[in-house]
């Protein structure tokens, strides 16, 4: 297989976006119909008309011919949460009730001896069988979790990036821990894991809400320490939790100041929800080039709000999408993108198919900062790769007899589709999901 | 089977309601771990504990044992339109472009031959696969698409209830009729169909901006001489729409008032929608009984707005759930319920699970006046039945490792659910669908 040298080519529908469809239309995708992806050490070689590219394969090459079906890039996934498996879905609160009667109490278990390596290889297997080969993770309080995480993400070869969550009040005793040990936890786990294989590291202080001064004290530090590390971290969800950030940080000058203050709003900073946002906020945000990552199916199912991605837009902040797992009710990024589309109808605003599928690939590793690595064929990029089957379900084969253009066909995927449209996933070349049991 | 006198045995766990959780709690459900529903010539003889009941059966009655499976009555849509099952997924457009540039266009195409019986054989299909054995159905504006449709439905012995459309203006002449053959054709229509088997009829003036007040009068007549016939329209979906019926009624009170000025808002009135209405509205609804339906994906995804059912219970009006295939996302009423509780969670308000599979079943048999043939278990209903795998997904059956109670776990399958979780539909009785393929 690829990893040996030896070349694997890929024939079928090929589509992958080289700039944001919102800005610069239908310049914006490639889409070859009869297309061959080469794959050659685990990365693109080249991707293009298959007329073109099959005399040029090396005598030996192996060809999965996936036709009809559509190759992506692998999706990706900005904010989800391992330890949150087995709370998706769980009854009738919102974020700061949710947190505490159901979150936190799963969260405890993280400490069980092999409860996070099940975790982490349930979530890494449905990742992929939803076409999602990379994410941005946040593991317990437990740096055994963190670690569990990494193991279970190396032995696959998923490009993931992971951080131990911080916590040092506003939680329960045993999901605590302290400034300093979360400083010493997070820096160990920097030093075992960021850049190994394709392993990344994200400094998560949780929120402003279960972290003390001293404890942001200590990830500023992290983060003047490890300037290529991530940074993850949540912001503006839920009204009550607002409040709780300001009266806890009452010298901030909102509540993303205080991340401001402490040097943790850079351009590797990637924080979730932003949906209650202050004209400064949107400002300060811009200035640093951080990340507004934007959950639609948690922040419907947890109330929380409507995300307005126009505004985003026009104050010029980057803009990641996200599962939220478990606050959110999918690990399908097309699941998501289709609230997320009806989340912007109810503002007045749209999404098309192109933007809707450049968000969840391209449009996250450029705000992501991975645009180099991952995120589209170009020569030289990791070759993660979801196969999609656009008719996997009967009512999906029935409605699309009737679509004119790639723009309807893709906008049904997005509507209508899930991980049931996931043929296969390949990460860095090697074939790690086919025919998704769901 | 059960249709010749046999008796036909259903083993599995049992879930039905006999009243309104939101009003009695836990009093409102019926549910035996170790249940079997006894059906004889196509209604339910017993529902009970399978201990005590299998001794009680005829010698020669088939036992068909879903253990561990949860057996409910089948699912009941208010409101989908036959011609729309290739609309769905219909990019860009709020309600009144959404009709003409997608609906109206596919719409046309029913006056082709066969083309209604395909898609009315599509629904159905996809229907039964979802566990839903009811449905009101609007079909076009062509006489022969409510025929097909009920030739179809009477074939696989469904209860549905379906109209042809009628619009007289503001539609593309191929798919207006006349005051004088909408009345006539729904007449005809009514007396071939209405009561024959299982079918029954709903007269559907589309909506007021499509009739003129002549149509108006006309359906009023239906009304008046097909008193036991359904009445079934939309009313303030979207603020563009409210304008324009306004406009074209000036002298009515408000929207509902064009209906109640010519007695269209009665007990048997399905009305779409009810997203922006006024006080006095929502007073005229409970004073003469009609049915507020209440449509959560089609009201995301056209982005028409959320619908307030807090206030529709403090003011003492019904309310009916449905999918409104094709502005619906979709043809499973656990996705309904599952968009339901987003829609309600951002206004603060919350749905239960045991509230959600009351509305789907008992709850929207009890807002059509149908409780007594259909939605429950109770003796001498008719044996419309789904057979639910709580456990289809992998996600799902991780999640379910760590559910308490029966309101968690049914909350997970509301929340997660969808037509991967049927098992089996029973049509009277008859096994129509075992394990979609979907």
């Amino acid at each position: 297989m690829s990893k040996d040298g030896a070349t694997l080519a890929l024939r079928g529908r090929l589509l992958w976006f080289v700039g944001d469809p919102h800005e610069i239309g239908e310049a914006a995708h490639r889409y070859v119909e009869d297309g061959l992806l080469v794959i050659e050490n685990g990365l693109i070689r080249a991707a293009g008309e298959a007329k073109e590219l099959l005399p040029t394969l090396p005598g030996g090459a192996a060809i999965t011919d996936h036709r009809p079906h559509l190759i992506m890039p692998g999706f990706i996934d900005a904010h989800i949460h391992m330890p949150q498996t087995q709370v998706v879905a769980s009854y009738g609160a919102q974020l700061m009730e949710w947190l505490n009667k159901y979150t936190f109490v799963e969260e405890q278990k993280l400490a069980q001896q092999g409860h996070a390596q099940k975790l982490s290889a349930f979530l890494l297997d449905e990742l992929l069988a939803s076409g999602t080969t990379t994410a941005a993770v946040y593991c317990s309080v437990h740096k055994g979790s963190a670690e569990a995480f990494f193991v279970e993400s190396h032995r696959r070869n998923t490009r993931m990036i992971a951080g131990k969550v911080m916590m040092d009040r506003n939680a329960p005793p045993a999901l605590t821990d302290t400034a300093e040990s979360g400083y010493a936890d997070s820096k160990d786990l920097i030093g075992r894991w960021h850049g190994k294989g394709r392993q990344l590291y994200a400094i998560t202080p949780r929120f402003a809400v279960t972290s003390t001064p001293e404890q942001m004290a200590a990830s500023q530090r992290l983060v003047e320490e490890h300037p290529d590390c991530f940074v993850q971290t949540h912001i503006n969800e839920n009204r009550a939790e607002i409040a709780f950030a300001r009266e806890l940080y009452p010298d901030a000058a909102d509540y993303a100041g205080i991340y401001e203050d402490y040097g943790l709003l850079g351009k590797k900073s990637l924080l979730g929800h932003c949906i209650h946002m202050t004209k400064r906020e949107w400002r300060a945000f811009a200035a640093h080039g951080a990340v507004a990552v934007f959950c639609p199916t948690s922040n419907l199912f947890l109330g929380s709000g409507l995300f307005d991605w126009d505004r985003a837009r026009r104050e010029g902040v980057k803009v990641a999408v996200a599962t939220d797992i478990g606050g959110g009710t999918s690990y399908s990024m097309l699941r998501t993108m289709a609230e997320a589309y009806k989340i912007l109808q109810l503002q007045g605003q749209s999404l098309s198919a192109f933007e809707a599928l450049h968000a969840i690939t391209l449009g996250n590793t450029v705000a992501l900062g991975l645009d180099h690595l991952i995120g589209s064929f170009e020569p030289g990029r990791e070759a993660d790769i979801v196969v999609l089957d656009p008719a996997a379900t009967r009512a999906m084969a029935h409605r699309l007899e009737t679509v004119r253009d790639l723009a309807e066909e893709f906008f049904v995927l997005v509507t209508l589709g899930d991980e049931r449209n996931v043929a296969a996933t390949y990460v860095a070349g090697e074939l790690v999901s086919a025919c998704s049991t769901n």
